[in-house]
């Protein structure tokens, strides 16, 4: 093996890093904090923006973009939003450089080029697009608006890792308005929907949907959904959020519709939203001490083809099968590679594409043309087979899906025997230090509580499941009164 | 007409504004030569973004995606390219808001956040790009480097104009990396070649590829190549730009590469973008009077259906019509819209569409139904012609490819007639104030000439065409020897 990737057990979290920067999805650049997505990393971002663009667009939204910049005193027009990204605001002071008199060659700040006003760089979009949306709505005629929005966002983090906290990330934003609650609501949750569908049955990441309890909510939010998946070191991480924000940023905006009895009212609003982050997720769930396992429907190559002969004349003759097992399964709709690369070893090649996740390997050698078979290899579970080439394009498709539906399975496993239920405090703690994962435990419904809770263990309430049961019970902590149980865990 | 259009003739300046915001193309927003695209002028953007994206791939680049901010000592390490964007950089200088204690609700920037070394929203990616490879590439066998990014980058301009000229705009870049000059300079002429191709064949606008002159080259680049189109001004407009960067960014970032003899040698290196400036000038080219003509290929909409009924019994009659139309074309590939919205009359309707550009307008009647026919109309030439049901899809198939041709062939009508010989100054002046266009005429090579040329009418060297016949002369202004004509015009 050319490249050492570190083992869960001995770091995990080294571990990750090494997934993302040997498997070339990412790597660190000059700038404090910012991230290069590489070619394979993007690819892979791209396989997942089409397959959430396409469900945007099939629920009825548009795409638009709107200003990078946020003008200081629209930002701090929606208070609790603004008090909620203040501390973590990339913020442009002036728009001119000049020649640094006192150092040849080097360039300073000019400061007769001061802005009379600064401007944010977007953490989030939903004040410059509600400025934005006052000037396009007067009556109900102009809704509903549903818009989204591809973009990168600048969140200062002072302490940052590759896809999971970085401080520029990219991400969609969905932006919606709305004549009633009722409709949005409805948005905001049919967004969480389409969240966990892509989780699920693209990214093959199972998760729970739930809403957030008010000190994790988003800040400007009347309700956030979420999405919670659970990694292979017990932790939690959200996956992605759908707010409904009532008429807070209607009201900061002054963004009034007059309805069919010509009455004026507020808007409604939701957003909504998934990054990059999602990549971070990916690898951490499905990956192995090998490298990286990435599901077939959203890798960059789904299959790679891998020749192993002696001479010219092998060479030709693999050629020509393999020329034509590709143009099968490109007519099949798989993203194949075909990797006669002659300067690396199949040994090498076998490695190098474990370590890249492609789900499905195919070695063909010149016993293999005799014997009219190939060899296969699954990324999953490492087994391997040999078939025949009768029928392989096709074989090759199932084993696709197979694949898709064992990393899920997988995960899922992982996933449910990692919820655990708690009834006193000690089994809390214990818990969360021997096993980790979700736990699912009374709380007394109070922020005090809930802050006393990741004082003492780190764990935070992920969601209160959107198909809780109704239970009673007493407060893990406090022992008050509690109605249902809520899912706790240490999170990302 | 609900929404009056200011004619060419009238202000073209104002037509131009017009048309991008009645055609909903974009707006501007409360920051300060920022626009918002709307999902009209989005989703347009996507249909040219996604031909471009294919083309990029099929010519071997893949897409990854590079910070947003540059280190200030970053910036400044190529000189020329410094020097060149050095006076329209927005520059961050603090990461971080708190509350204004002088002011309840309000936020300033933290002066205790300042950030120790400034940096630059980029204007363009060279700088953080070449930074970057310096990491990626040791020897011959990490090259080439193929990467393209679609991204926002920001120029700070005093005089903004929706699409032609804003301080946030969206555009690609593509960046390579090569062990030659030649296979650089090979890239740098491919690439040009697929934007000429694209602007020929998808928006329908002929093009002029060419060099530029020194003086309107790309800061740090030895040869910037371009193609030119002609708006119905007489203006001319850069619409995209490829440049031979030789090894100077190579040297200001230190890349070597080590070739196959083992001899260190510094990388060659190419760049080249186009932007969302492209809609400015797919609007000025084609348009007319009554609103945006978009050329089929990137058309939001290829196809709209208006029904025109009384009663609901007809309107299910003709909804029965075009189900099945709608099919049709969707199956055929077809970009339709099936616009039946009771609370607009078809008149409105029509208006709406011929300002949107929509290339074939489909209109259906309750006579319509008995006669076995539609009413078809094509927003480029404005005819009329009634048709037969029977194999309508077809036939709106191809008269998209008629209108597609026949928008190109007005256009570059139009620029073969506005090429025109000039050999004396007289005949120079004349032609820039009488007529407009590009003037081929005999330059003496020198910058000071070129200099003084725009002093005195604004007309700037557009470019030396590729394909330029040697022709000895004298030049224009100064009198002395040239050996070649050039293309000169007042541009956007």
């Amino acid at each position: 093996m050319s490249k050492e990737i570190t083992s869960r057990e001995q770091d995990y979290s080294q571990w990750y890093n090494d997934l993302v920067i040997k498997g070339a999805l990412a790597d660190y650049t000059a700038v404090r904090g910012c991230m290069v997505i590489k070619p394979y990393g993007f690819a892979l971002w791209e396989n997942m923006r089409d397959a959430l663009d396409k469900m945007f667009k099939d629920t009825g939204h548009v795409n638009a973009y709107f200003p990078l910049f946020v003008p200081k005193s629209l930002f701090e027009a929606e208070e609790k939003n603004a008090e909620g990204f203040a501390k973590e605001c990339a913020v442009v002071t002036h728009y001119r450089l000049k020649s640094d008199p006192n150092k040849k060659g080097a360039l300073m700040v000019d400061p007769d080029a001061k802005l009379e006003e600064e401007l944010v760089v977007r953490p989030t979009s939903e004040a410059i697009i509600w400025s934005t949306y006052k000037n396009w709505i007067q009556s109900y005629r102009d809704l509903p608006i549903l818009i989204n929005q591809w973009a990168n966002v600048v969140r200062w983090e002072m302490r940052t890792r590759l896809f999971l906290r970085t401080a520029e990330f990219l991400w969609q934003e969905g932006h919606t308005a709305h004549a009633t609650a009722q409709e949005a609501v409805k948005e905001a949750e049919q967004m969480l929907e389409v969240y966990a569908d892509f989780a699920e049955n693209w990214m093959a990441l199972p998760v729970i949907k739930g809403v957030k309890s008010e000190s994790e909510r988003f800040a400007g939010a009347v309700d956030t959904y979420c999405i919670e998946a659970l990694m292979q070191d017990g932790k939690a991480l959200q996956a992605g959020t759908s707010h409904f924000l009532g008429q807070n940023f209607a009201k900061a905006f002054d963004v009034k519709f007059s309805d069919k009895e010509n009455k004026l009212d507020y808007v409604w609003a939701t957003s909504w939203g998934v990054s990059t982050r999602l990549i971070g997720a990916l690898v951490m769930a499905h990956s192995d001490d090998d490298g990286l396992i990435l599901p077939p429907r959203i890798a960059p190559f789904q299959v790679v083809i891998v020749p192993i002969f002696k001479g010219a004349d092998q060479k030709a003759l693999i050629d020509a099968r393999v020329t034509e097992l590709v143009k099968e399964l490109k007519t099949a709709g798989v993203r194949v590679k075909y990797d006669d690369n002659e300067n690396a070893r199949p040994g090498w090649k076998f490695a190098e594409y474990e370590l890249k996740g492609v789900p499905v390997r195919v070695a063909i050698g010149a016993r293999d043309l005799e014997n009219n078979t190939v060899e296969i290899a699954r990324r999953d579970t490492k087994e391997k087979m040999s078939v025949s080439m009768d029928g392989l394009s096709q074989r090759i498709v199932s084993l696709l899906d197979e694949v898709q539906q064992a990393i899920f399975n997988k995960a899922k496993d992982y996933r449910d025997a990692h919820i655990t239920k708690a009834d006193t405090w000690a089994e809390f703690e214990k818990i969360l230090n021997e096993k980790g994962g979700f736990i699912s435990a009374h709380w007394d419904g109070t922020p005090e509580t809930e802050a006393r809770i990741k004082e003492l263990t780190k764990a935070t309430i992920r969601c209160i499941p959107i198909d809780n049961v109704m239970e009673e019970g007493v407060c893990i902590l406090s022992g008050k009164p509690s109605k249902q149980r809520v899912l706790f865990a240490q999170a990302y």
